[in-house]
């Protein structure tokens, strides 16, 4: 797999992963985590994939209370590859000082913005998407990855496709982004063909993107620049200009209006990806790439179920259940009679709920942090 | 409360609860626990109930692994109160040692057993009951408590009464004692109004048992009497005799015989007993005991379901959830979503189950067991 000219990856290392509590802590959120059993975290799997594409062009954005771990997890990193943002100021901060920083450092840099906490199994198929973003991208769009929805999920916005690109073969215009829809609306969109997953991928020249930024929001954009004007005095600018940011999403604040002006395009992409929103989608994730691992308990009587095991397989007892069990407290974890169960087993802290229920594991949180619990979160 | 005049007190301590998996262990079995919530550990509240009516004049025989911790629980014990069987031999054995030191110590005596792990919350009324089988086991007869049956249990033998006997108001001659039964065949028990729950215990004179087991089992008795033979040696005489012991338990070996012959008694008890025998009976016992002590979860949709804790219920956050929670581990345990659900938090296992399935536990100890995991259980 080649390197590909001037893309630089820039990944974002932020969100705190709530509703995969107790694995994700505000300490050790979600990113950090091994959540595929393949020995690298989201954060390393992420790296792994854009290495190959970027080789050294890479720029992590994380929280100050992250960097140390973040370094850790990837040692081929070069500490000034490595940004700490001063506090959470949402999407277009975290890329847009990114961008910043590489519109200075290389003209014809294209750069390719990639969470930190994504699964995406196919990296030879990840990479010839991305080749063809670039390429696009270097015309001076804002392009975006759309993913093939498998499903009408109500849990992702949607990019609607426009015309296809004149000499651009894959790519499409984008006519407009739509906020998640309900589920019957989702299979609406599904039924038209023209609807993809908005995963929040984009690819575009850094200046492209901060030029966008001052058609709507001059003074960020220019606020982005006058940090980035002296690396050298990076966290000086910092200090000077991060805490007047506006706190918002690349998509509201670039994505959207550029789109309705004709400046966004979108490459389809058909490769598997996954933001393992939940233990719902995290057990679907491994039951689908990883099913014959999942250990059936010795007695279980029907041949159907299955439970699935993130972590060390000898440490779960199962009989007659479904579901996922993460045992990463080191302790046995016996389940007995229970279908689409999800059982998280951490040294601190047990979760004991269904896949149905696994989006409500955020109000545990939220509890937690009501009634004093907050350092378990 | 007074004492009563002779009685002397007989706990044997032992069983393994397997079905209390991971709270019950083979190194720490259930009568040590405190499954009650009271501070009183099931021994300890057998000791509590039976101490104003025996004083001093109380023998636990246990196994000789747990003799250290059953006299740690009980101070006011003496070391030469508590017996330590050289190797399991059932119920007759455990019993009949302690009825052969009690004839030889006090030829006025009246023995009543009691298992360490049952729970009989109104210790009154028990004293009221076993008040009147003390007067008529002192005319010899072996008199067993009757418990009032308050369901049809297949869990528990039957005691089948006979005609009242003369001149001993509250006591019957038992006609029989019956396996247990069919939830059919129970159901009919109940509607005859003549049968009582086995309980396992035995109020007899020493002499009585000795010679009713002599009359079956001539060879034990005699077994049983040269070990008492001289006190100061009993360590030799278990040496020289336990391990030839039959292992039978009191019931086959005596009570059945003896009742055929017309030689047991029964007093009929209205108290409340439980044996405890899983999670699903503990969750019954402490929901009908501590039922306002249950937390509800703060944000739980329905106001009848509840989650019973049986420890420290600042641990326990429950959603729309109900059944048992043991957080015995010292962590935080969240359940969501499930209804009749048993999770039991320890140091080094947990169990996630539900009440329905509650006897199943002991296929994951029988697992362990198999699979190199014995030091679990």
């Amino acid at each position: 797999m080649s390197a590909i000219d001037h893309f630089w990856a820039v990944v974002p290392a932020g969100g705190a992963g709530t509703r995969l509590w107790p694995l994700s802590r505000s300490g050790a959120p979600k990113f950090l985590h091994d959540l595929t059993g393949t020995g690298r975290s989201l954060l390393q799997g992420t790296w792994d994939r854009l290495a190959p594409l970027a080789e050294d062009r890479f720029l992590v954005v994380t929280g100050r209370a992250h960097r140390a771990a973040v370094l850790e997890q990837l040692p081929d990193a070069d500490p000034d590859q490595v940004l700490a943002e001063p506090s959470p100021r949402d999407s277009m901060a975290a890329i847009g000082l990114a961008a910043a920083l590489l519109e200075r450092a290389d003209p014809e840099a294209v750069m390719g913005s990639f969470a930190a906490d994504h699964v995406i199994p196919d990296a030879d198929a990840f990479a010839e998407v991305l080749r063809v973003a670039v390429e696009v991208a270097r015309d001076d769009w804002l392009v975006t990855l759309g993913i093939e929805p498998t499903f009408p999920s109500p849990a992702f916005g949607y990019i609607r496709l426009g015309e296809p690109l004149a000499g651009r073969p894959g790519a499409h215009a984008v006519e407009t982004f739509v906020e998640k829809p309900s589920v019957r609306t989702a299979t609406d969109y599904l039924a038209t063909g023209r609807y993809r997953w908005n995963a929040g991928m984009f690819v575009v020249r850094p200046t492209v993107l901060l030029d966008l930024l001052g058609r709507w929001h001059p003074e960020f954009a220019a606020a982005l620049r006058r940090v980035a004007a002296d690396p050298a005095a990076l966290e000086a600018g910092l200090a000077q200009e991060w805490e007047g940011l506006p706190k918002i999403a690349l998509d509201h604040a670039v994505a959207e209006p550029a789109a309705d002006a004709g400046r966004v395009a979108c490459v389809p992409a058909s490769f598997g990806w996954d933001d393992v929103g939940d233990f719902d989608s995290l057990a679907t994730l491994l039951d689908g790439h990883h099913g014959g691992d999942g250990r059936d308990g010795e007695e279980q009587g029907s041949g159907a179920a299955r439970t699935t095991v993130l972590g060390a397989e000898r440490l779960v007892r199962a009989i007659d259940s479904s579901g996922l069990v993460v045992p990463a407290g080191g302790r046995v974890v016996a389940v007995v009679g229970l279908e689409d169960v999800v059982v998280v087993d951490t040294p601190d802290a047990l979760l004991v709920t269904t896949r149905a229920r696994a989006q409500d594991v955020k109000r545990v949180v939220a509890d937690l942090k009501e009634s004093g619990g907050e350092g378990l979160t």
